[in-house]
């Protein structure tokens, strides 16, 4: 079997040639003027696919230590925070919480379902809430949360927003200054096509409030000390250097083909794949609508494991999906569009899991219908010939 | 001027060409078996290098982290700690636990001076003291802590041993097991010669016994939580894969070369920069014997500022040098031979920093008498051919 491989997961996701390139150039020190130039130029780029005028503040790790810095920055024991989850991803903010001694009041929900705006502003309006974390996208699930609702149901309250958009920033629209949403971190390896290794967390006037009289401790996320450096283009300790190389590269990638039209590329890629699990005659388990961007979950069919079939597809088609988590484990399998991903890979998934289900004893319907129903939508919905 | 640069710092360090080309190759999903064989192979290969049969613990992040990670783990409000500093990166043990809320005792000494062991040994040896925090090389003042000796001095005390080497490792001896050090941190970036974005703490039984007990909260750099998805071949994050391709193809460089091969050759290196810096008529700042292998300090002359040697250096002749730290900013100039440096780095640091000197008023005894020294110096102990 050949070695190569086809990464069409949600995260980390293919990374482009020149990102690539960018990342494995000659080493810089970071207390240079080339890189104050490069992360201050970095910063204001990611200003724009945060669509916020908030600071930004980055650190060399996985998205969940940006999503540690929202807890340890802004929190104090005894708070009362609201997280809404649905989801493996919202379950992590109250692990967090957890881990720095607070109980978080949790407003939960099954998992595949879209959060309840009503319900999180109903929990966010007592009296004392000082903030409210929830996911953008669900990665778990597949859904994508409607932020702007929860951020006009969260604001009456007066709770700091807090959003979880690793796997969406960028994939999907997130206006965090007109929603109103205080902070927003996400990471390098998902919709921005970069390796893994830095992460983000935008910070509203309101989020420094709290992070002021914050009594939970931390040093190396530590939002001011972090943004003290940036304002001169330095960072307080040693960043990812190769990855905001990368990263700078990537943004310049997606603002030249601009934002509107990376989400409608992304939406487009999302509708041919559920067009195309369809005609697999396969269930979708993520929503069926335009919502649901970044990824693609679907349900295995009777009798099939999806961690069996999700073997198969990688040892011997080299394609690598994404399986489920948690209670969705063996039960669905996951398509990442989300990032450096075209038509030809949505027609590598669906072609690979058509013969992977084949030696799995679930033969579809339709001979190609998956592959056929995709190209059929792409040849609908034709993109201009300079897009 | 060429744009071309010649990083000789203390790091980041400069990257070989097939480290370079391994962060850039294809990106690869971190739960797949490849991934894992990659991060079980990389955590062996960094044992041989730590020379420890202790776990290691892998965070995406910078050096930093793995030191706040120890403090994190191990610590308790109201724990007696002890903090041995003689520079910037041993304050820094003291800014880290104190931003935990403990008060550390703090055995400290002039910038400059090598830590003393005795002392050390006995502020440890008083009652109740759970943990002792040094520095391996002083990448400030070019120091080289005697830590076998400082090992040797608490062992009596029962106290755990946490050793900050993220400069250190790899590049002069560490022998964690045979000197009895309970927890030695390190980061990618430096003698590992890869890229930035990596950093491992090492985790002794007495380490893991106070990590049992420890109250302070933490959840990205939790050791539990790492060590765990470890021994399966995973990272509880989606980690810097890019740079763990790097970092194993480093390894694998390093150690075919042979650790004692790479500690002399870094020795060589230095020996031949303090011959060029007495060459050039300049003091020596760091101690003029083998122990200061890993960077070099001088002392700027009479009536020159080092700030600007250093910034005539990199904006003339494209050099990077480091600079001095707090009390020694702009007395000292830090040329780095630790990583993937040879005997031309050495003569490019020094003819530049003669060009660079005359320019600011400042000319050598004898013409050209740095790289003199030095060449002379490296054909009096030249290297086996094949070496």
């Amino acid at each position: 079997v050949s070695s190569k491989r086809y990464l069409i997961t949600p995260g980390p996701t293919p990374i482009p040639p020149e990102v690539a390139a960018a990342a494995a150039a000659p080493m810089q020190h970071h207390r240079s003027p080339e890189f104050r130039a490069l992360l201050i130029e970095t910063l204001g780029r990611l200003q724009q696919v945060f669509a916020t005028e908030n600071d930004i503040v980055l650190f060399t790790g996985s998205g969940t230590a940006a999503m540690e810095s929202a807890v340890a920055n802004m929190l104090s024991p005894g708070d009362r925070v609201v997280v809404a989850t649905a989801g493996n991803f919202g379950d992590r903010w109250v692990k967090l919480i957890r881990s720095y001694g607070l109980e978080p009041v949790v407003v939960e929900q099954p998992w595949g379902e879209r959060l309840d705006p009503a319900r999180i502003g109903a929990a966010a309006s007592e009296e004392g809430t000082k903030a409210v974390f929830v996911t953008h996208s669900e990665t778990s699930t597949g859904v994508v949360h409607d932020v702007e609702a929860i951020a006009a149901a969260v604001a009456p309250s007066g709770a700091v927003l807090v959003v979880d958009a690793v796997s969406s920033l960028g994939g999907v629209e997130l206006a965090t200054d007109a929603w109103g949403v205080d902070v927003v971190v996400s990471g390098s390896q998902k919709a921005l096509m970069s390796p893994p290794g830095l992460a983000f967390a935008s910070v509203s006037e309101k989020a420094w409030k709290l992070a002021e009289r914050s009594q939970l401790p931390r040093y190396y996320l530590d939002w001011r000390r972090a943004a003290d450096s940036q304002v001169k283009g330095d960072t307080a300790f040693t960043p990812a250097v190769s990855i905001v190389l990368a990263l700078r590269t990537a943004l310049d990638l997606i603002l030249t083909q601009g934002l509107a039209n990376v989400w409608e590329h992304n939406r487009r890629l999302a509708r041919a794949t559920r067009a195309g699990v369809k005609g697999l005659g396969l269930d979708l388990y993520s929503p069926d609508d335009d919502s649901s961007a970044m990824v693609t979950a679907l349900l295995m069919p009777e009798g099939v494991d999806g961690q069996e079939c999700y073997t198969v597809l990688r040892d011997r088609h080299g394609i690598v999906l994404a399986g489920g988590h948690g209670p969705l484990r063996g039960r669905i399998m996951r398509i990442g569009h989300m990032g450096y991903m075209n038509e030809f890979d949505i027609v590598t998934a669906l072609a690979g899991l058509e013969m992977a289900l084949a030696q799995l004893g679930h033969t579809p319907p339709v001979p190609g219908g998956g592959v056929a129903a995709a190209t059929a939508l792409f040849a609908a919905e034709p993109v201009p010939v300079d897009g």
